[in-house]
């Protein structure tokens, strides 16, 4: 499957380096091309890197940018964005106060997203699994939301291809839990002493 | 420290046996004094039974009922609960739909329970934590949200004593997300096999 992914950060490669592995080919873009350019060098000959010009081709199209970029994206591409699989990784984080939530009261960023690209089938995923652990190889929750059944199940294949758990958490709607509990694990960090390499689970007995 | 547990289910059995082993005093209280005296006999020398009366002498009150029988009992205790540490570890959840909360919107269980009782130091806490897991005596994750940091303190000591973890989450308004999220985690009791028996926690790497 072609997967572009729209950014060059920790989080771009740490999904990149996961599609890959799982044998599929990524497409980075990057409002810096040199940025994609060495990310997709270090992903090896399934990728490629390229300016932010169209979102043409690509099956999937991953959102690796924050939140305010990300929706711009979103209505930037909203044409080309019709219909395909765009997944949502962001964290509304108010790093201001980093203990809340840019977002409008009862929105998540996800539903924004889907909001700025009407007609793209918007899935939430990847935004509670942190870059470093993305990035090794060790198996990893996936929690997915969404309203478009067959964009989850293109997505949930995905995950089982690159060593990661699925799991389906219902529609769109859920995505504010993902978001909002998401912030707790950033803000545990410290206390915790997780190094930002700890991985939300739900852990068998 | 003496703890007087609203309630007589899995979820009581399940704190009243970790805080047992952690050297507490529990009382059981229930509607039904002989659920209560049931639970207060398996859980041992240090437990005892009684019927709902009052909250008078207990340091820590915990409500382990289901959220619309908390609020009522924080309604009818308010003035017991003035002052005092009161534990909410409802989840509200609409299960005639398995799929939202019954909660208004933008308002947790927690944040209802601590209006119907003024003055009580409401902490959420043990809400994502299945009662087979409190039964057993593995590790596990206790978030806590609540804004009075003494009642916050008091209830971290009774997890690192219970060989619990608690992880901090701050103020009450986070109750939400720990709300929301655990009723993720039950609805994929079934996705993942979990047999109510998983634990959401924040793994190492």
């Amino acid at each position: 499957m072609e997967v572009l992914i729209v950014g060059s950060g920790n989080m771009a490669r740490g999904i990149g380096l996961r599609l890959v592995r799982g044998g599929h080919r990524v497409r980075i873009a990057d409002r810096e091309p040199d940025k994609a350019a060495d990310l997709a060098a270090e992903l090896g000959d399934s990728a490629a890197g390229e300016p932010l010009n169209n979102a043409a081709g690509a099956e999937v199209v991953v959102l690796a940018t924050p939140y305010e970029g990300s929706k711009q994206v979103a209505e930037m591409w909203a044409g080309d964005l019709a219909g395909k699989t765009v997944v949502d990784i962001c964290n509304p984080v108010d790093y201001d106060t980093f203990d809340g939530l840019v977002t409008p009261p009862g929105k998540s960023a996800a539903e924004e997203i889907a909001a700025a690209a009407p007609g793209a089938r918007v899935v939430k995923a990847f935004n509670t699994t942190f870059a470093s652990r993305l990035a090794n190889s060790t198996p990893l929750d996936v929690f997915i939301a969404g309203d478009d059944p067959e964009a989850k199940k293109t997505i949930t294949g995905l995950c089982l291809d690159a060593d990661l758990r699925p799991i389906d958490v219902g529609g769109l709607k859920h995505a504010a839990a993902l978001e909002a509990f998401q912030l707790l694990h950033m803000k545990a960090q410290e206390q915790i002493k997780g190094g930002w390499a700890t991985a939300l689970t739900f852990a068998a007995a």
